[in-house]
């Protein structure tokens, strides 16, 4: 089958050969004949229309997901929709949508339904349901991957186009490689968590699962608005530009000594090969060292957040326990021990990891992992539930504990068949940049989508410039690998692409004074104009005030002609300092000056 | 006596009246006839001699600091004395000083000795202490205010300059208030705690006490520079510009009705004096609703953060509960009744409570409270310990837990004779703007430094341009009033003056196109040129990305030069589309251009 991206949908949509209600219809056929251990609650047909309605005189150029089905992880509030979390006796039906179901709902999206999970989201192996288990989309007897089980199985066997998810501790990506997925955790806050139900409330994100990164930056992009009554809510500011091809990067590899596989070293393949594609992808490799990551996960496993469990769940254990499955209530129940000095020095451990796994960022710009170190059988889970349990999480428990973002994406596929994947990560609010790469590194990767069969469509991702960052045009001593480049570098800026300008300007050489190396000053000169050959940096736009204080006079900054018409931020010079006598302008650019010189 | 301030002993060295030897030999004989239970541990003449010799071949222009003396609160580390923590049988030796310590010293500073406190930080009363109370220094009979006791009463008898103190809760506030001084207390994270006994880990910082808001501004600024090995430090960046006379502002006023001075209302005189002294220096005064604040500050007082405090000492209470004060045992040993689940249901109210404070913000710049309602005697507290201390902190125990900066500043005297103060507060790093606006507040009020009998000197502050902020000049429609100067304002940019560029520009109409106004281009023409009418504003280094942005060809940022002879980033137009006949010069500037149209 062909699997239904937002854009294969919406290129139906568009030649009319596919509108909302046969789709629907479809879909709703599709999920009768499905495993009904997906859902908790489907929605009727009748329960489908006022969406429908909601999409006349409407299409996917007025509502950017116009017409596209999803699911919703059932601790997630669908306005009318029990709310179950998996627990029978906890259920509750909300009068208003989550506001990120809300805001895909407006942007034209379809929920068909809530999707089953581990019971109150705790587990990573997606079999802690009393709604039955999710039959796994890749490879049947083998566990689905939890918490969000029925929101990745949903995908991958193309019932709908995306989900939603959470991830407190993996819950987005695990299951997301179990079933060849991309599973993305946004960075802490910025999908609102209000209307969701608490696991460890002051960790909980919202997740999203697609067949692709491209899909998941939409959704990601139409969800992220700021929710001022969530008291976790933070505003989505990015911290770095978004990744274009080409752009060269470094990226962390774990030495072969924090490589844990479980007794499934196979995998271990995969991993190199998605370390080859990123290298491909312009990435350099970098061994390091990863053990204060993968000892917040074990703290977060042992420690005293399991109490934020029991927090969320208290008025039911404490009235109803038998309402709870014994292996939830087990773990869950725990949480009341610790005392709150466990809870702070668990805190302060925290902190002094957090600490030493800033050092890795200074190395590298993103890491690569393992997802999951390996997938179970359903019987090995039900024999040793809580150990092979705690050993899924071994590179996802720690991400939301130390502020980071991740994207979870398919490396292939292991010799019995089963799909495996690696995560992309970055410290917080590097959302679209992870996305970008991942996207890219998917692509590079050749795999089918989800369980569908469908191959991965090209150029799926677009890798455009980021809010908060913006380019900057050099002509001269700040181009790469001169003088002044480290005024740029050290500004977290990258080199996007040479160019040149418009045939409008005239290049004058300043001759250097004290510790001032000689600088070129472009002066726009419509009539007698040449093209120039310029470099164009991304910077963090918070970081043009600083950089302006580096520069001197007579040069500043305006708006720079480029030879495609576009214009950007970049270095124009005073004429009053423009002395014809130094006019360079027919050598074409600075560097070519520079040889002339030697 | 004279206050033996930064500026007046750096005077003194500079004319040859006084050298730091002379000092010390004087402040020796001072401490010994002063209260002695200011100290835990005074250096003798021997052990000062280091600090003496590295004077040597130094002056105050080659060490900030050079030959001021400093108290040092008895929680934090210096090299080779005692730590006690105001309890004997937790003291050590630390073999290095806190990095806060040292920095004062590599400044030139001369530790005096490790002052009083409240046994582990833990009291706003400054009479739980085994090495006696310091007696108040402006009313005898009087509480010193803690748990900074020594470190307040010391600078207020004038034995040293200034003195470093902890406040986790008030700690460094409330002992200001009660002797008529400056207690400042930075971002958290921004001082750091290294080398410090903690009271609440993941709120402790380090204070400044001093005479005068100048005088905290220069310790401050030597002692800020981030310690990576400290889990809980942060870098300080600035977020918003220090403060220059005649800025306007707006600034937040208690109702009545959140008004707390139990029992003392006569101090409410001082509070609306301190509105009507911010008001003069150009602060509107806004009423707002407080009730946020005070409600947290009810949750630290009643929460599980106790529970830092029993971590913080549990060695010691468990294998020596008689080495601690009964009072001191009686609160910390409750931290150990609290669960888990207790501190996070504290810490999701913390967040509640955080997002609810956040609305202040919006209507005001920075916010006046008391420091603390009212003083009492050490019979009072006595007689009912824990109650009063718990009052005290009424306007200050919030501060740490919702990330706020703030200086406590002497407001003058109450009839009863006692000192009474005000807090400037604002999120965290405002610094120093906080301390501008707190030295000019401080000026206002026309009271004594200390206990000295001292006047305050005149422009004591230093209100210059804050790291982190620039000028930018602009000529045209971003001018107050003018269509795009909510382009400035919409970034937080404040008017500094109104000038002239030095006689070196010509400017041009550019007429408008679409919804774009009219603006002109200043084009640098030396030979030709004139003066031309500008504001220069300030405005967020991080903030000339977006604002460039903004900007249209053929205009951009480059250097203005001022009439002064200085330059700033401001805008400049591309000679190519200056058409002679827009040549609006002889106007001297856009608005008198602009009525010349009318």
């Amino acid at each position: 089958m062909t699997a239904p991206t937002i854009y294969v949908l919406h290129a139906a949509y568009r030649s009319n050969e596919l509108t909302p209600v046969q789709l629907v219809d479809q879909l709703l056929d599709q999920c009768d004949k499905a495993d009904p251990a997906i859902w908790i609650t489907r929605l009727d047909r009748t329960q489908l229309q006022p969406y429908l309605d909601g999409l006349k005189g409407h299409s996917p150029d007025t509502r950017p997901l116009y017409g596209i089905p999803f699911a919703i992880k059932d601790n997630i509030d669908l306005a009318g929709v029990p709310t179950t979390a998996a627990c029978p006796g906890f259920s509750y039906v909300p009068e208003v949508s989550a506001p990120v179901v809300q805001a895909l709902i407006d942007a034209g999206a379809i929920p068909l339904g809530k999707a089953n999970l581990d019971q109150f989201a705790t587990g990573l192996v997606g079999t802690r349901s009393p709604y039955g288990v999710p039959v796994n989309s890749i490879k049947t007897g083998d566990i689905p991957g939890g918490s969000s089980s029925g929101s990745a199985v949903a995908v991958a066997l193309g019932l709908v186009t995306f989900s939603l998810g959470t991830d407190t501790a993996g819950s987005g990506r695990v299951p997301a490689s179990f079933n060849n997925l991309v599973g993305f955790k946004p960075s802490r806050g910025v999908l609102s968590t209000k209307g969701v139900v608490p696991a460890c409330k002051s960790l909980d994100c919202v997740s999203i699962f697609a067949f692709t990164a491209a899909d998941a930056v939409k959704v990601f992009k139409l969800t992220h608005g700021f929710v001022p009554e969530d008291a976790w809510a933070r505003p989505y500011a990015p911290s770095a530009p978004g990744w274009s091809p080409g752009t060269p990067f470094r990226f962390g590899v774990l030495p072969q000594s924090q490589r844990h596989y479980f007794g499934a070293p196979e995998a271990d393949v995969l991993y190199e090969e998605s370390v080859s594609r990123l290298s491909a992808l312009g990435g350099t490799p970098v061994e390091v060292d990863f053990e204060p990551y993968l000892e917040t996960a074990r703290l977060l496993y042992g420690g005293p957040w399991v109490a934020e469990r029991y927090a969320a769940t208290a008025a039911m254990l404490e009235s109803n326990p038998d309402g709870m499955l014994p292996v939830t209530r087990g773990i869950i129940s725990g949480g009341n021990k610790p005392t709150a000095v466990d809870a702070f020095r668990s805190i302060y451990r925290l902190a002094e990891l957090k600490r030493a796994s800033e050092a890795l960022w200074k190395q590298v710009d993103i890491m690569l992992t393992p997802t999951a170190p390996r997938c179970y059988t359903l019987e090995e889970v039900e024999a040793e539930p809580v150990q092979l349990n705690a050993n899924l999480g071994t590179y996802t428990n720690f991400m939301n504990l130390l502020d980071l973002c991740g994207c979870a994406v398919p490396a292939g596929f292991l010799p019995n068949g089963r799909s495996w994947g690696v995560t992309l990560m970055a410290p917080a609010f590097q959302d679209e940049r992870i996305l970008a790469l991942a996207g890219a590194l998917h692509e590079l990767s050749g795999v089918t989508l989800g369980a569908t069969g469908s191959a991965l469509p090209p150029a799926s991702t677009n890798a455009t410039s980021t809010p908060g960052w913006m380019s900057v045009v050099v002509c001269g001593a700040h181009m790469e690998g001169l003088p002044l480049n480290k005024d740029l570098l050290s500004r977290g800026a990258k080199l996007k692409q040479r160019a040149r300008t418009a045939p409008v300007y005239r290049m004058y050489h300043l001759p250097g004074a004290g510790a001032r190396p000689p600088r070129p000053g472009l002066v726009r000169t419509p009539g007698h104009g040449a093209s120039i050959d310029v470099e164009v940096w991304e910077m963090p736009e918070a970081s043009l005030g600083t950089f302006f204080g580096t520069i001197k006079p007579p040069l500043g900054l305006g708006w720079v002609e480029l030879e495609d018409g576009s214009s950007a931020c970049g270095f124009v010079c005073e004429n009053a300092e423009a002395r014809p006598e130094q006019d360079i302008t027919e050598h074409g650019g600075w560097r070519a000056w520079m040889a002339a010189q030697k």
